[in-house]
Order: C-alpha cells, then structure tokens, then sequence
C-alpha cells in the first residue's frame, strides 16, 4: 500500500496501472490479484485504512470529558502531525483523487473530513464558550489549525532536518497560542467587554497617530 | 486562464486537452491556437502569472525598512490568503502539476516557491532577533503560517459563508498570536496599521459575540 500510494502520488491515480504496482512491489500482476482486484480498491483500501480511522479518533477525542478545550486541541494537533508526517503521499494522494472514487466510498470520505473540521471546530467552540480560547470564528479557527497540520504532508520528509516530536510540540503550541486568552479562564460575560476594551484602545491609538489638523 | 485552470483542477492536467479549453471558452481550437500554441505554454503562463509575481512581492515586503516584524508579517498573510482565496484552483493545480513543467519553468517554480518560504522565515527570524517573537524555529513557524494561508484554497470559496476581508484579518491575527511575544515593545513606525487591524479584529469578534438578532 506505500507503494501504491507513492506511485499515485508521484505519477497520478491515473496513469497507474496495477502492473506499476506489482513491478514496484516486486511481484507478478497475477500474485498481486491475490490480494486487490483493481486499482480501485487499493485507492479505496488508502481511504479506508487512513481518513476513516482518523476522523473516528478525533471524534472521540472531542467528547473526552475529562480534558479541558486547551488540552483536546493538543491531543488533535498532536494526531494529525503526526498522520500528515507519516503518511504524507497517502494525504496528497487522497486530496487529488477523491473525484476517482466510487460511491459509497466517495460520501464515506467526504463524511470523514468533515468529521475531523467538526471535531476541531467544537473544540474551538467550547474553549471560546467558557472563556478560554479567544472569541474566533470557531469554523475559520479551525481551518487555520487544520492547514496548519495538513501542511506538514507537503514539506515534512523523515529523517531530513527536523524530528518529528519537536515539529509536533511546536505546532501543537502554535495552535494553543493562536486561540487562548492568555490569561484564563475568563467568564464568557468578560470576552465581549474585552473585545470591546481593545476596540477602544487600539482607536485610541490610531487618533494619537493621525497627524493634528489645522 | 481561468477556464483552463479550473479543468485542469477538475479532470486533472493529464486529462485535459487543448480542445477542452477551447471548448469551455466558447472559441475554436483554430481560434485558441492563436493565443497559446500548447497546453504546455497555457500552464506555463499560469505560473508565470501567479507564483513568480506573488514571491517578487513577498521578497520586496520583508526588504522594506518602514515596517516592523510584525507588520511585515501581517501584510505578507494578508496577500497569501488573498491570492489563495482568489485562484484556488490555479494554486491547488500548480500543487499537482509541477512535474509536468518543463524547464527551464520548473526550476524557477521551485525557486519561487523557496522565495516565499524565505520571506516568511526571515521576518519570522527577524522578530526572532529583536525578541519580539517567542524564540520559535523559523522554517517550522513559516511552514505554519504558510499551511494555515494555503489551506484557503481548499475551503474558501468567495460569495459562501464568509467574506474575505474578515477571513483575512482574523488569520493575519491568528499568524501574529502564533509567533508574537505578547509585552513586546512597538515601534510607532507602522502601529497605525497595526492598530486599525486589531481594532477591525476586536469588532469582528464582538460582532460574534452579540445575540443573534429576531
């Protein structure tokens, strides 16, 4: 399946054919027609094995009750690094043939993903509902933490300059420090008065900048 | 251009020919043939319009002397996601068919696409320098950044839910609370500008914050 999915991702889901696969493998088309009937469900065994089992992951890592939205945020960060930097060409590959998979396989996946925005984004919601993350667009927030990660597929490759617990501990951290109040917990009441305090204050300082008239 | 993008996005660069374009443009392919002589030359105008300008842009932004760190940083997010939010389809294309640019395109692609990356980690590392940014990894912070200003292209889309001056102030800001180190001193230099933006983000979330209305 790595093999595949370097192919897909190198030469593109269709141009493969499952003979690419097995010389690739190092085996015959036959041998490998023991295991995979066409190319289609390899792509859909990808699929399967990756966005499924990780939306399914994050749900329930959302409902854990026994973790505040500061630390939710940095056990979802901390998975999907750590997915996009394992499997990057599975995520690439995913993101360009999604249009080549067959129904039911095509909602299933398209389900997944929003099943991993929604569980980022609830996240986000409750942290900003008790006062703990700033007042964010919770859905724009979250799509800002989830390009953070996915990105990681495009530039992180094993081995090379960095280690992959210090890549993870920094965007986990970024993550935190792009949406929490610095100094929670904050009652939801105070988020509206703050908002409106630094309104005023950064007004305040814009009038002090303009140039006197006259 | 356009059109041509968005097939390429739809049924893949491999997939779609000149006929195509032309077709979905409403001309002749006699007609196109004038204005591009391939598919090779249309996809080579595409980068030449899009990468190369927008890193030439981002490099003369970090050389400007009238701006700190971060407002050097917010201007550079702020033309990202403005870009990626305008031609989505031309960035996630670029993403997939660099390796059907020849050269010497291909090599300048890469060297753009290495322009931007240095725009970015080197404000990050100047703001580093001058300890008003957390003393983060330069590269890993600007891959971030990066990521959350790409990401656009896959989940904005202009006229939806949001508009693209709130969707821009709220990740420029998000940008900033990544990497800024919160009683930093400012220089007065551009705080006019920066004032105004946290002064917009502040109304922006008190506008989130307020009942909904009826």
């Amino acid at each position: 399946m790595e093999k595949a999915t370097l192919l897909f991702a190198e030469n593109g889901y269709e141009t493969t054919t499952l003979r690419d696969v097995a010389k690739a493998v190092g085996v015959t088309r036959t041998a490998l027609y023991h295991y995979v009937t066409s190319k289609e469900e390899l792509l859909a065994m990808l699929v399967e094995q990756m966005s499924l089992n990780l939306a399914k992951a994050l749900a329930e890592l959302r409902a854990r009750e026994d973790l505040t939205p500061e630390g939710k945020l940095r056990q979802l960060v901390d998975s999907l690094v750590r997915q996009r930097a394992e499997s990057p060409h599975q995520f690439r590959v995913h993101d360009q043939t999604e249009s080549a998979l067959s129904e039911p396989l095509r909602t299933r996946h398209r389900q997944a993903r929003r099943d991993v925005l929604a569980a980022l984004s609830g996240v986000i919601e409750e942290g900003v509902a008790r006062g703990e993350f700033k007042p964010l667009d919770p859905k724009v927030a979250a799509f800002s933490v989830l390009g953070m990660c996915n990105w990681v597929a495009w530039w992180y490759r094993p081995g090379a300059d960095y280690d992959i617990d210090t890549v993870t501990r920094q965007i986990s951290q970024s993550a935190i420090d792009m949406v929490i109040v610095a100094d929670a917990p904050r009652t939801p009441a105070d988020s509206a008065r703050t908002a409106l305090a630094v309104a005023r204050s950064s007004l305040d300082a814009l009038e002090r900048l303009l140039p006197s008239e006259g």
